[in-house]
C-alpha cells in the first residue's frame, strides 16, 4: 500500500491495536448471532452497532498516538513534512 | 436485552444488515493480518480502520430506518412514545 | 423551504434551540476575538471550535427530540411516512 | 489559555479561519432568524445545524492542518513531543 519506507507502526501501539481489533472481531461476531434471531429488536442492534464504532475508534487513536509520537514530531527534521501532513489531513478530516 | 416485545428487525433489513456485518468482520480480519506485519505502515491502519467505522456507520443505517419505517411511525398509535423516543435519542445522541 | 405543512418546531423546543443557538453565537464571537490575537495557540483554537461543534449538536438534539416526539411517531396516522423517514434519513446518516 | 509561548496559528491559516468563522456566525444568525417563525419545520433547522457543524468542521481543519506543518512537525526537535502529542490527542479523540 504506503510506500513510507521505514516508518512502521510501533511495535507496542501495533500489538494493543491488534488486540483491540481482536475484540472488535468478537463483538461484530456477537452482533451477527444477535441477528440471526428473528426476534431482536431494532435499538440494541443499534446500540452494539455504536458500541462497535467506539471500539474501532479506540483502537484507531492508539495507532494516531504512536504515530505522531514516532512519526509525525520528527517528520520536519526527516524532510517529509508535505506527505506526513497531506496523508494525515485526509484521514482526520470530517468528510 | 430489550423487552420491546413484537418490535423485531423487519427481516429485510435483518439480512441486509447480516450481510454488511460479515463483509465488515472479514474487513477487521484483513486489519488483523495487515496488523501481524512488522512493517504496516500507521496510515494505512488509520485508513482502514476509518473505512471499517463508515461500513458499520451503514450497517447501522440499514437498520435505523427500517425501525423508523416500522415502529417509530407508529409509536404513537401503539401507545409507547415515550419508550421509543427515549430510547432513539440515547442511540442518536452526540455522546 | 419545507412544504411540509403543520409540521411546525413546537414552541417549548424551538425556545430552546433559539437559546441554545444564542450561546453558540456567543461562543462563535468569542472566538473570532481570540484569533485577532497574533499569539493565539492552535491547539486553544481548536478545543473551542470542538466545544461549539458539541454545543450545536445538542441544540439540534432538542430538535430532534421534539420532531420524534410531535411529528414521527404520528407519521402513519397521517400518512407522510415515506417522507418522514426519507428526510430524517438524510440528515442523520452518517455522510 | 495556553502556556505554548511561541506556538502561535500561522497567520495565514489565522485569517482564512476567522474568515470562515464569521461565515459560521452569519448562518447561526440565519438559523435564529428561521426560529422566530412559528411555522419553521424541524428537518429545516436540522439541515442548517448540520451543515454549521461541517462549516465549524473545517475552520478547525485549516487550524489543525497549519498546527501540524508549523508545530507537531518540529516537536522532536524543539523537544516538547510529550506535550505536542497529549493535547493534540485530547482534541482529536472520539469522545
Amino acid at each position: 500500500m504506503s510506500t513510507a519506507a521505514g516508518l512502521h507502526v510501533e511495535p507496542g501501539a501495533r500489538a494493543e491495536c491488534h488486540r483491540r481489533l481482536l475484540s472488535v472481531k468478537g463483538h461484530v461476531e456477537g452482533l451477527l448471532r444477535m441477528l440471526d434471531d428473528p426476534d431482536v429488536y431494532c435499538v440494541d442492534v443499534l446500540k452494539q452497532i455504536k458500541a462497535v464504532r467506539g471500539a474501532l475508534a479506540v483502537a484507531g487513536e492508539v495507532v494516531l498516538k504512536s504515530h505522531l509520537h514516532k512519526h509525525v514530531v520528527t517528520a520536519h527534521a526527516r524532510g517529509d513534512t508535505q506527505r506526513i501532513v497531506e496523508e494525515l489531513m485526509d484521514v482526520l478530516k470530517y468528510r
